[in-house]
């Protein structure tokens, strides 16, 4: 079959008004960061398994290879297709049922295309809560995109990442067969367990269309502080010394730097310092408990009981009052945004680490770009730090990005690979990663990576140049299907 | 090299003294439940993960196999080997070094062969709680067989299975070669996650050699009640019910049956009725908070709530108190045992289909086998059930189940898989259930477990005929090495 054969073959699939081509696809051809443009004979939209299915029958008969989409948020290319090859977009958001929902169980089954936010609104619709929250893209993400990409977000610390809220997977095979594992058990030791093969695989093992997540009891009570610290050091010390005090109630810890605040102010004008002096950095935590039970109490009696890190601290249990602490976080990211690029890294390193990791990487970038500016902050409850580099200059910083990006790269990465982190905590390595991972992780795991894709997806179609290097493929297309 | 060659190079590798031939290795080649017995060239004992490598390259080069093993504690024969082939035993019992500590973190390094109750101990020394508990094997079984047979016991309600509670692992390959995956990050999104292939692999595919676990708080208040229930259905309800009262407290729901409960009262003379009247089901919660705060109230108030599947029940916040009605349910494997031989089933099906599952089985079973006895129990919370089938005349069973034990388990199993379930829902595969999950696992699925067998392990050699039949293994022993 040649290529412009497959769309009517296609549209005999899935319907030709779930076929695009020509300008109507070329939303789904660049990612959510605008960086990652590629190539694809179509976007399809399959409204069911077995059309996915058939879809990747056809695909893979006709040695075309195959770029699973959901929302289209991935911040490393991981959801595009490459520049050149024969592939298509596989785009999920027409499978968005909640199959079943199970409050018994605390379960629910959902198709692959719910938008995350979707997720959340039906679970709570059952006195149930689920967990994965991203504040800046629950409204577009979708949750097959979200496990395949095992999602973070802030409630980590808690709950898990998307791996840990995944009980059972529905997912078609690079040859098109449907693997049915959405089990909705807790325990199940009766073989290899497959699921986590696919979750955190970006789509190129397989292409995850349902799953059974884990629900949890919403919370009746909350308290949220906002504290004032010496430095990063004391704010690892006091989330331990609160993880032993106050426990599971701590679903989040973040922290801010004061360049991370200060860009907030000058983006947000009705954003206010939380204290009246300023601080260099500052922690936001919040306990929530399903106890109708106040937590103000007990917060302010671990932080009062921890000793001379903290500067000072306000607390409240009132929700809205709280927000005006969250909001300085949650529009850290628009607000680099509306300054304009950076350097971006999404890196983890040990907990008890971080304090040395941004002394070190601090210390290495000051020394080699003196002036520069540092936008850090995150998950110190996970250890996972968004640390950004740039200059107070925005209008210099496609300049200095395009000259210094590999130096600044270096330099950060190397800071997290002695204290034994990771490059990529939470985004994945999509295109943007795919190669730089291979100077941080060992050739034999990078190998057992090869065995893994080499054993479940032969001839490489399932979303090529993600996570690993593409091989020889494109290979020749066959003329028969 | 010929067989009778390997002793000495074994030897030169671990020591003399680590290597056990004739009688002194008999005890390795049997299993726990003295139901399997296999043959082996020796049993070897290295102290260290280079020596771990190095008896595996030269098992390799002589397609010699090996079978990993820890406190041989499998209730499935999995850590014994087979009664036929070239195979070495290695015992990881000497790698039991706590490598590194990171109270700050939330983490410990340990090797393979440290005994669960010492790695619990070592983290409660540094006022951290690792929260496998295996109240049965606990003091014989290690953390690595753990590891590799994703153990669960009574808290997996509330901090998941063994699975859940690593974050990495040292795994020596099949061909002898040191995957260091030892990170200890509770983020990490590069690439896809190698460690999830060996947890849960019963050694079939590598032999973990250290991990990296997660520590939690302790607790510091606990409030245990027994609740005598109606039926299996109000107790699947109330626990429901609880979740959404009293959270992440709950560590705990298991139920016990009358026949569970007076099997221990015929075997431990001290083991009391919890209640005046006798009731054909109670459960046993436990709520645990790291917060000083008495529990018993919210427990109270949760179960006076609650409606009326409660017959009677009764708090305690008073842990001497509360441990008699533990002992009743941790006597029941012993009690079982005192008895004599049944057919146990280790099976899961989701929390709401408990009762379900209790009442198909156990209506199939009286239909079947009039009179016949069920012993039930298990943890609720987490949908997994015991359930022990036996003739009440002890001194019957052996005829029993020689001739009924197949029809016995395509009954029970039969109503398990009606429901969704597994058939081996903690105990793992082992040579026990490998040929019995081909009836209830798809081909499809099957035929993955064996792509990931044959990509890691082409030559077969790491645990044959567990969790898969093996292959044309052995193979005859070449003679060069």
């Amino acid at each position: 079959m040649s290529h412009s054969d497959l769309i009517p073959s296609l549209s005999a699939i899935v319907g030709g008004d779930a076929v695009l081509t020509g300008a109507p696809a070329a939303d789904y051809l660049t990612d959510w960061r605008g960086r990652y443009s590629g190539e694809a004979l179509a976007v399809v939209f399959p409204s069911g398994t077995a059309q996915v299915a058939e879809t990747v029958r056809l695909c893979a008969a006709n040695n075309v290879a195959i770029v699973p989409q959901g929302g289209n948020t991935s911040l490393c290319g991981g959801s595009v297709p490459l520049q050149r090859g024969a592939q298509i977009v596989l785009n999920l958001s027409r499978m968005n049922r909640v199959r079943s929902m199970d409050p018994t169980n605390y379960t629910m089954t959902v198709e692959a295309g719910c938008k995350l936010a979707d997720v959340r609104d039906a679970a709570a619709s059952h006195n149930r809560f689920f967990p994965l929250g991203l504040t800046a893209t629950q409204n577009y993400c979708e949750i097959g995109g979200n496990i395949s990409t095992n999602a973070g977000g802030i409630n980590v610390l808690r709950y898990g990442n998307a791996r840990d809220l995944v009980l059972g997977l529905e997912v078609v095979l690079p040859d098109g067969r449907v693997w049915n594992g959405l089990r909705s058990l807790r325990k199940d030791n009766s073989g290899y367990d497959i699921k986590h093969l696919f979750i955190g695989a970006e789509g190129t093992l397989g292409i995850i269309t349902a799953a059974v997540l884990k629900l949890f009891p919403r919370a009746q009570a909350e308290a949220t502080a906002c504290v004032a610290l010496r430095d990063p050091s004391a704010a690892v010390a006091l989330l331990s010394h609160l993880r032993a005090a106050c426990g599971d109630r701590i679903a989040a810890f973040e922290i801010i730097s004061r360049s991370s605040l200060d860009l907030v102010f000058r983006h947000f004008p009705d954003a206010r310092e939380p204290f009246a002096g300023k601080h260099r950095w500052i922690a936001v935590t919040q306990l929530t408990d399903v106890l109708q039970t106040p937590l103000d109490a007990a917060l302010r009696d671990a932080l009062l009981s921890f000793g001379d890190g903290i500067a000072e601290f306000d607390i409240s249990a009132d929700q809205v009052h709280a927000e005006r602490w969250w909001t300085l976080r949650k529009n850290i990211s628009e607000a680099q945004k509306r300054e304009g690029i950076s350097i971006k890294h999404d890196v983890s390193v040990p907990v008890s680490s971080i304090a040395d990791f941004i002394a070190h990487a601090d210390d290495a970038l000051h020394k080699a770009y003196p002036g520069i500016r540092i936008v850090a902050f995150g998950h110190i409850g996970d250890g996972n730090i968004h640390y950004n580099v740039s200059l107070h200059d925005a209008g210099q910083n496609p300049a200095f990005i395009e000259r210094h990006e590999h130096d600044v790269n270096r330099i950060v990465y190397g800071a997290v690979a002695e204290l034994d982190g990771s490059i990529s905590a939470e985004h994945g390595l999509g295109q943007l990663k795919r190669d730089e991972i291979t100077h941080y992780k060992s050739a034999l795991e990078l190998e057992l990576m090869r065995t893994i894709k080499q054993a479940l997806d032969p001839n490489g179609l399932m979303n090529p140049g993600k996570v690993l290097q593409e091989r020889a493929w494109p290979a020749p297309a066959k003329t028969v299907s």
